[in-house]
């Protein structure tokens, strides 16, 4: 019969209600290597917790993460908190022999992420960071094919996350634009996404040189506004980063992040360019994957819009769902995600993107900010 | 305290998948106005039903569908089953005074639907035609758009729903392509979806003229295959149709489905154009609408591309979701139309589109086929 | 040494200017068997047609279009008038041993169109009606693939030449809209243009339905307007018109002309579905062909984003024009129609679209008449 | 009476025929301010260029290019010469009293370039460097809209400039992979034209960081090519860059210049963004330029798709040509330079880009290629 992983759950806004979808549907359209008990959530303001509890399906709920770290019931521990806290979290459930699935970016900065990746060298749970959109099923197919050797040789690697929101300067100053909460503001919330895919689709880093930037230095503070008091704090992390750098085997690399680029609303942009072809993707159009093939006729040649909707396993994830041409959503993301992490924690085996990928992250994120702050060329 | 509504499924192929996800994740998304129980699911076969069943998070399993529509239990019945199904199944069920929800094509002809609409007037429950995509996101902006005379006097509606698995012969003969329990085939099966976008965004069909076409008159028997073994079947109902016609207020119409469409997995394009601007729409873009505004500043007009996912009610459904930018996916489109039935329910009110939406959607498809058989204009 | 023609051109308003263009422009981008002299150039104004002849680059100007149809100097007679003085000029020119070039429709009605054509068959001139739309590289690209049988048995025929210009009901009442000077109005103004390229790119029409409509009845007479003057006027010819019908080998056809869709300026929009691809292709896009390849691996189908820029002879015409990538506009159609035609007549050979497919296309444009006017299907 | 301009132009491969064409074009489509003669044409090739005179419509050939700049015929010098005759010519030319259009990259260095630019200072010519992509009809219309502040205070500028012909490790070794003859290879090339219109679209830049890099070092040499041997040679010049960099008022920047994205034909893909909207650019859809408008309806905001077609003046340049709809190609955008810069040499008056555009570009590039050797941030 099969095993059951009861999971705790530490945060419940954003983040917690995606991935609360996330453990409530992954067993209802992947067959599971185990059952998933959704047995409690966490989170700081008791009222709040209680409420989401029943919203978002669990059984019980608790305002001390400590119950859930430390509780011999809870198999997997999942912390979908801002980034101050995944470290103390991460590390005590390690500790505590948890299966440790965490948001990213994994730390505020390289130390937090070393010493949660030293605790899970020592553990014995499997674990994950969670960057979602590996397994969009178009960029699961595009690292498919280019595993393959789809592309040849590669010569270029560009993407830029870009958003809009902070365009508006009375957007409020909340934990992801300071330092102290958020590590490094867009530059490690939705920057770390694309280093992410960069290094995934792609390979290392070796060398970066890049800005990291504060377009609006003081905005409203959110916590006065959420009294009805307009303040200007101060805005201590950056609001936006670009740098250009290689990744191994000499492929240039020019990444974007920001949040000021009216219009653009989640625009993952990524191009990927070698020797027998290119492929492009944008989240505003997730289902899609662009692909064009040095070897199509030279009189027909063009980038194919694939809509990555193939049932019959053609093509990764999908055909759990519904019949080509019905498309998925964000969600769908976190819901392959926990499947994978599932499946790994079943079987004792490693999945990707692991806290050390976390690490490995922070490291081209600390790169480049200390390019920014130097104006040198950083080794990662 | 809130009222629980006790629903039962019947079917769980396909759409009772879609159905079943719909009544889980609605009060997970929604304040809906009545609890749900996800309590009967019925299905022909013991086994299969069974396994649906807890797959697809249901407390009981039947092979008799009786058990559902009599049941002093249930308040809700969904009709998630083939066409042919529906007017023995409807009927009983409103007769015993549930509420109740349909699949589309309502019935397989004209008196079929008839005569669900006139057990429906005289019975008790809210009732609904399952034409989900009234509830994409972009469609209910545009519906809220037309409603507000966005597009000033109309001109053109244009549609059509082009699938492409037909375009191989060797597609079995299932049910779908046999009058017998289609009752129109593709005319009916995807057709009816954009009738009911036309009557929905723009208003009643006054007259029609056109064909209803079978391109692939015999294609290897569906339950013969099952069981290892090629022969051909006569395919009985049409695979494909096209016709013009006038909507009410002159709008010229012209609409046409078809699964010969390589390359088309679900492309339902609408375009409406007005005195004082257009409106586009593709399915297989399902997050975008695009909107072309006539009183624009002449050196700056264009289609706006319209992602329509923005927070805080500014478009309809989105808000529930995700932010800005984290489109939604196929599935949501039930989600929606569950929700709106489920508070229309609750309140005794009645919720577009009704069963008599699905009779006044017959009266087209019949007029068509008329047409077709009579080369002839035929008034609905 | 190569041969000189003297071509004369009758009308220099918006087509005279694209033709003298495409004269000027032939020799120095294609190879021509010919020489060509613009020699003289014909207009009803005496003024106007003596500042064109500067502008547009002819030795002569005229303001009797017998002294071109009749001049002994004179081997191409090029007509680029409105409709209603088409039949008269070609049959003269035909009659006195000229090459004929004349823009479309051919003529106002099938008598006129007739009589053309039996002139054409009597007279020893080589001749071609300017469907200038089949020399769009993309267009006959498409024309080439088609051939070869690259998408297998045709389903579906679909086009739409959709405009706005109209929409603006204050739009003026120019010969465009009468009946008299126009023949058909917007059914065979830019009707005939989709007719053509059904024909041209699939084959014959064996039977149409639809309805030719004018939903602006009145508009302010443009002669009156040039006097300052506001007065409305009835339109006489359709101002719209759709249609569904067969092509021969079973090719559903559905087709529509309109100057009433907001934000389409010069949206010619084709889509043939085959059994093994599909083609799509859209004017305001003209450099793209958009291609469905059935055969491709499953994993990775989309339709290609074909630019159709390639050097070499890869692609029909583009190679004599700029590098890959370096589009080209509307008016090179006219520059390829009359380099081929201008060999055509070098060699004494009969070129496409001949003056007899002007004929074929009105038999098409008239039994729509026809259908409209008695709500019946109508053979062509 | 209008005064004549006397032209020589200098070179007549790609860009000749390019300059040619536009020579021929202006007077028939714009109302210029004099006559224009297309006098004397030279090239190193006496056969090419005789047969090039014909071809290209000039009156005069000549293989010494001092035939052109000291004739006290010619009154206007056309330089579309590899980039390492420019300086020579030019500072001749100008010195000669002609008005001068010459090629970009202005030099193949600084040094070069600010040599050209104190002869222009000393003369009394016009002069205009010719990036022509200044002149495409939407770039002009996003320059007016930048002018009117219509994006508000700028954030983000982004350019890449990406074909696919270095992809093929077999194109031959040209003059435009030699540092001899190209200056910068691909930087400066394709490079210039995306740091000239950064320059012109936003303004000066401050400093910049990047790298030239040469992915391919050797290839077949052209020269032995064409006398049917194979042997490699060594590519002197970077065949690809990219740059991180601020423009003045805080605005960071973006760019990249590449001929291995494969797909890519002339891919100049621009996007700036403001704090009200906006703008983005493809060359492969040059008639189109795209616009976020921040102040938009919040329910019906998107990227608007501005077909840039407009009569009556409403857009740049397109009034000359065709109706709404009817899309230009890539040889009007020199027709444009031409014709402004015709005026400006009869009206005696400065003309953008001037050969001081050409050297304020050739600093941004030189600073990259420093930035690229030394690692470090280089103020322009």
């Amino acid at each position: 019969m099969a095993k059951t992983f009861r999971v705790g759950l530490i945060g419940y806004k954003f983040m917690g209600r995606a991935h609360s979808n996330a453990w409530r549907q992954a067993p209802k359209f992947f067959n599971l290597k185990a059952n998933i008990e959704l047995h409690t959530l966490c989170g700081r303001d008791a009222a709040g917790v209680q409420a989401a509890r029943a919203k978002l399906g669990w059984e019980h709920a608790t305002t001390d993460w400590c119950d859930i770290v430390e509780s011999p019931l809870i198999d997997i521990v999942d912390i979908a908190t801002p980034t101050f806290a995944h470290a103390e979290m991460a590390i005590a459930a390690l500790k505590n022999g948890k299966h440790v699935l965490c948001e990213k970016p994994l730390g505020r900065d390289l130390k937090e992420c070393e010493a949660i990746f030293a605790a899970a060298k020592k553990a014995k749970g499997v674990h994950m960071v969670c960057h979602n959109y590996r397994r969009i099923p178009a960029i699961a197919l595009a690292k498919r094919m280019l595993s393959e050797g789809t592309l040849g040789k590669l010569y270029h690697f560009r993407a830029r996350y870009a958003q809009d929101r902070l365009a508006d300067v009375e957007f409020p100053l909340d934990w992801r634009l300071q330092k102290e909460t958020s590590g490094s503001g867009v530059h490690s919330d939705i920057g770390s996404h694309i280093v992410d895919l960069a290094r995934y689709l792609v390979g290392e880093f070796t060398q970066v040189c890049g800005v990291v930037h504060t377009f609006v230095p003081e905005r409203p503070r959110a916590d006065l506004l959420a009294k009805g008091k307009r303040q200007l704090g101060k805005v201590t992390a950056p609001d936006s980063s670009a740098f250009i750098g290689w990744l191994e085997n000499g492929v240039m690399a020019n990444l974007e992040a920001t949040r000021y680029a009216l219009g653009r609303r989640n625009h993952i942009e990524i191009e990927i360019n070698g020797s027998k072809g290119s492929l492009c993707f944008d989240f505003e159009d997730m289902n899609r994957l662009k692909y064009y093939n040095g070897d199509d006729p030279k009189d027909r040649q063009g980038f194919r819009d694939i809509l990555v909707t193939q049932r019959d396993g053609i093509q990764p994830y999908v055909a759990n769902w519904w019949p080509p041409g019905h498309g998925l959503g964000y969600e769908h993301t976190f819901v392959h995600a926990i499947a994978d992490f599932v499946n790994a924690c079943a079987d004792g085996k490693s999945v990707h993107p692991t806290l050390e990928d976390g690490l490995k992250n922070q490291r081209v994120l600390t790169a480049v900010e200390k390019s920014s702050a130097t104006g040198k060329w950083i080794k990662v």
